[in-house]
């Protein structure tokens, strides 16, 4: 396993590669240089930048997208709190196989390849509200899965994932890490109703307090209150920032999947980028708390990566431009006047 | 001529295609049955809706892809309104013939031929602070270069423009038609420092002045106080809404071309989304004038359909799941439990 224990964990955050200065600052005066009024093409200029931060280069490339959409159960699924039954966890990995999903046609458009992980669907972690949703091997265990699914030569992981009921997971995440209580955190996710988002929220106050002795380990939170498909993203973020590849965050679920890490040190996420807003509500305050600002707003809220896959054509426009684009002097285009 | 008057105008707006209701009422129908919670892929579904409106057909296409850019030069900008030279018009419409711009790395990306349409830019109009900018035939000349540059079996049509000083014409327009004098429309366009926006700003209020006879006139201001590029989008606005072919808007300049139209007649511009909203400060304010929800927004103030070419990207996504995906009876995938 990549880690044996979750002090591990802290250690490898304590010392995490920063990135490309050097290729960074290249890119930038090449945007400087290319025919159109300097930062006209806005966040396609930053996010060019970053990318050649992260991929020590001063001209980046996409070749090799992945995309992890990771799938687990959750024991609190028993509480009512999901507008689908479990088994559809199950179906919809099917259908991903099958290449039925919303994921698999934006996959296809975005020129990457999809990984798709189910971890222990047949294992549901335990109930929150009356248990440790997993033990410190359980949570390893899938953390490794998630490190283990990221390809050392990716130049771009994209992460997502499904699983029933696990907005109600993510909430108590962000109810445990960063206050504020369940209303703040559970929204209606796939669409339960008012009664099904009064027993989200109850699970969540529930289980916060049944757990508040652990509630300042960001990684004993994300073992005893999280869920593997969440406990796996992390793993491949932390896959990601070893190697230097940059990554794009899905909706809600993937987020609070990573506060955990961002909360064990400043700059974790620096090689992420939010890829959406979704309409779950609690997910524009999770950013702003974070400190992502999203690329795209949709007004989506299906997970599976769908949005973050979206926002990779962002990511091909931006290299388009920055790769493509002739100089002032190349073209024979006259500058400012100032 | 499409139009041998302004009355003609007006006429061809009364009798306008309304798009096809049973298509986009199929095309609902079938989001309803992916494999998704409904309404999960937000604007995604929408687009596909719209399309299948416009298109007339439950499954839309974009196999052929329109990007039109328009260029022309302004009177106005001998008033020191822009921080470039006026030779820089024609020098980027060399630049996007060459295949250095932005716009073209986007198109290449985006699946779409480009074409870019200078429009007399060795006879600017004049100066509209001390004469109207164009009499009538000079107006629907431009109007007709527009619309003879849509073709009749486009699956989408994006427009754009390149014209230095042109946002100060597009501040005129929304000045002149929608109120609050220059303070609320003029902006910084390409980058002009404090003195250069005092000018741009004193040159929309002297021409409001100059002009007040005339402003309750749609078509009489974006001929006193348009600009030839602006007028050839309108045109090409209304050729796309007589084949009922769906529009992108890009910024600030080609959101201002097309006001006259919507003060013209309600629902004017139901064939059109908003691409992006611009950094340019008056976009937003100008898009909640007229009811637009732009797809994105990246803090890009390039104009030359840039923007709204990204967008394009979009409408593929949206295309791709809606004609890609599985239902759920195909997948056996359950449904909601509600």
């Amino acid at each position: 396993m990549q880690f044996d224990s979750l002090d591990d964990i802290s250690g490898f955050c304590r010392d995490l590669p920063t990135g490309d200065a050097h290729s960074a600052d290249a890119a930038a005066r090449r945007q400087q240089m290319l025919t159109k009024p300097p930062g006209s093409l806005g966040r396609l200029e930053e996010l060019a930048i970053w990318l050649a931060r992260w991929q020590a280069c001063e001209i980046p490339r996409l070749d090799r997208v992945t995309i992890a959409v990771f799938a687990g159960n959750h024991g609190v699924a028993a509480r009512g709190v999901s507008a689908y039954p479990q088994a559809v966890t199950e179906q919809m990995v099917a259908n991903f196989a099958a290449g039925g999903a919303a994921i698999n046609q934006i996959a296809r458009l975005a020129g990457a390849e999809l990984k798709v992980v189910p971890i222990e669907l047949d294992r549901p972690t335990r109930d929150f509200t009356v248990a440790p949703a997993m033990d410190a091997d359980e949570f390893l265990r899938a953390v490794d899965v998630g490190y283990r699914t990221v390809p050392e030569d990716a130049d771009l992981l994209v992460v997502g994932e499904m699983g029933i009921a696990n907005t109600t997971t993510a909430a108590m995440l962000c109810a445990a890490l960063l206050g504020g209580g369940a209303a703040r955190w559970a929204g209606r996710g796939t669409g339960v109703d008012d009664a099904g988002l009064a027993r989200k929220r109850a699970a969540v106050e529930t289980a916060l307090d049944f757990h508040r002795a652990i509630s300042s380990d960001p990684l004993g939170v994300a073992t005893a209150l999280g869920g593997r498909e969440l406990a796996a993203i992390a793993g491949a973020v932390l896959a990601a920032r070893r190697h230097q590849i940059p990554v794009l965050l899905d909706g809600f679920v993937a987020t609070a999947a990573v506060v955990p890490l961002a909360r064990l040190r400043a700059g974790m996420l620096d090689h992420c980028r939010a890829g959406h807003v979704s309409a779950e509500s609690a997910h524009r305050a999770l950013l702003a708390e974070l400190g992502l600002d999203p690329l795209l707003d949709l007004d989506m809220r299906l997970g599976e990566a769908s949005g973050a896959g979206v926002a990779i054509l962002l990511l091909r426009a931006a290299l388009a431009c920055h790769a493509g684009m002739a100089t002032f002097a190349e073209a024979g285009v006259s500058g400012a006047d100032e």
